[in-house]
């Protein structure tokens, strides 16, 4: 395991105390909890947009907290999901007395988490309601879309729900344009190599040479199915095509893409994926609105990307274009 | 070799074609030539800052192409210079009525084909000046400061030249403030795996397991000294040694920093590092006044990373804080 770190127990600590201190302006931890980032300059009188998950993904998730983004985040273990107290204090930092959104990925731990930390904040008279994001096509069929798991695309709905509640809509009104924005999401990935988890200190899972998994989950759960590498232009037709089978497109739709690294695939193979996917949606008379190409929700150093696809009407294309403070995301 | 491409020897071509369809907003190819890359929305009667050098390394260097940065850069194959025809039209397409500053990395090939190319345009009329960036500390003792390579801090001049054009200074008085940013400039770096070149299919040098080179160029040039891979603590503190034995720098100082991985090497590592150098400078009382933590000049998938100081004045920091327009750059 080659590492720039510390102990690795230490890991997530001192990343999160990087990430604050490079970015003070940006970044603050809560005062009652050091697993917790909050804005440094809190909002007022808006709905609170809260997430959190485990480490190892960053800029996911705690990255994404800043002005029409994340009013706070709650940090777990590497892999991990934050706990009901960490939980219940990020809700309790990310709200500015409109109520609270929670928006977070669909895992177990994460998900019991969060309700249980609702129930607690609501005794406190903190309302809230939760997103789960599901985009995650590979993981779960389409009549059990609700059952898929979140990946890439929960920056989309971070991006909607932030700039929702920075324009004023109360928290039914950023809850309803969030939910559509998960209802509009599709994600496909592709692993190509793993990650080593620094308190394990061992590949996660172990590929062949030539071998690559279409639709393996960002902790390494089980894809779709194994294939040999192949060229690029072949890999994205079919993962387009496993996009188009799920969800229905039809020309003159607008849509964003995200062509998202899962951490060691560079940036130049990420714009040959996103030249072809340009090419097959071109094709389609889809247009693309706005392109995202890097690294956004990443595994470590996993090798492989994944494509977004989120449509859009004019809320979420306004949505999307509002500005926002944040240094994982460019306006 | 792992990598999601189709032919090798169109992986430069497609990566560019992907990054303009990507944000056609930014980029656009010029007219006279495939390899060369300029801004969409041309300036007016402003200096033009151009740059150029191999591929492999995105953001650096045609990411940098846009308002308040790059005017325009020749795009050379992987790791290697662009041709004299492709400089000398980026150089055109760089120029905006009022001169064209040059900046680039200081390798043989980049030098003599800018040379070569601005003795061209001279003869159509372009008054040209030229800024050979040289912040890598390992490359070349403190004596001969001018034969050190160009790597991070590259991306630090493209800032301060491209501000300073877009504020209606001079050529000469961009070349100053550029040049002033260069001696202002120190980098060392770290290598920790190895990245593959598309067309050469295997490993451009070895380490061993536990094994790191000190002060490895962006290319695989070699570096001060090998030794055993030891906790980021330890490594940053014997970095920030080399850069304050070349640098003087005292209480009261300002700087920026740039914390850069070379491509597979995670945020959460970049983020410890920048941790430790935050502590060590904030005890020698220096002010660094912004933090940049991200993927600046990469080496495809290299692992490792570099440390970068600007030491800045009211007129770099004025520079540093303008606003640009790109996807890699965060105002």
């Amino acid at each position: 395991m080659k590492k720039i770190i510390n102990n690795p127990s230490d890991f997530v600590e001192e990343s999160i105390q990087g990430l604050v201190i490079s970015h003070p302006e940006i970044y603050s931890f809560a005062n009652d909890n050091q697993r917790v980032i909050k804005r440094t300059s809190k909002a007022k009188n808006k709905v609170g947009i809260v997430s959190g998950g485990g480490s190892g993904h960053l800029p996911v998730f705690t990255g994404y907290v800043g002005k029409g983004l994340l009013d706070a985040c709650a940090v777990g273990s590497v892999f991990a999901s934050p706990s009901v107290d960490q939980i219940a204090s990020a809700i309790r930092n990310g709200n500015n007395g409109s109520g609270v959104l929670c928006v977070l990925g669909n895992y177990g731990g994460d998900v019991m988490n969060f309700e249980m930390a609702c129930e607690i904040v609501k005794s406190e008279g903190i309302e809230t309601r939760m997103i789960i994001v599901s985009d995650d096509i590979a993981s779960a069929s389409n009549e059990e879309k609700l059952k898929r798991r979140g990946i890439a695309g929960l920056i989309f709905t971070f991006k909607i729900a932030g700039a929702s509640s920075e324009n004023g809509a109360s928290l039914e009104e950023v809850y309803n344009l969030t939910l559509k924005a998960n209802n509009n999401l599709r994600t496909i990935g592709v692993a190509v190599s793993s990650c080593i988890l620094p308190e394990v200190g061992k590949p996660t899972f172990e590929l062949e040479n030539d071998e690559i998994e279409i639709g393996m989950g960002i902790h390494g759960e089980p894809g779709i199915k194994r294939e040999k590498l192949r060229k690029a232009d072949l890999l994205v037709d079919d993962l387009c095509k496993i996009i188009f089978e799920d969800f229905e497109l039809s020309n003159s739709d607008k849509v964003s893409i995200m062509i998202n690294s899962l951490g060691a695939t560079p940036l130049e193979e990420l714009y040959i994926v996103s030249k072809k996917v340009n090419e097959i949606f071109s094709k389609k008379n889809i247009e693309i609105v706005k392109s995202y190409v890097g690294r956004y929700a990443t595994s470590l150093e996993m090798a492989g990307m994944s494509i977004s696809v989120l449509k859009l009407d004019d809320d979420l294309k306004k949505a999307l274009f509002d500005h926002s403070e944040c240094p994982f995301w460019i306006n």
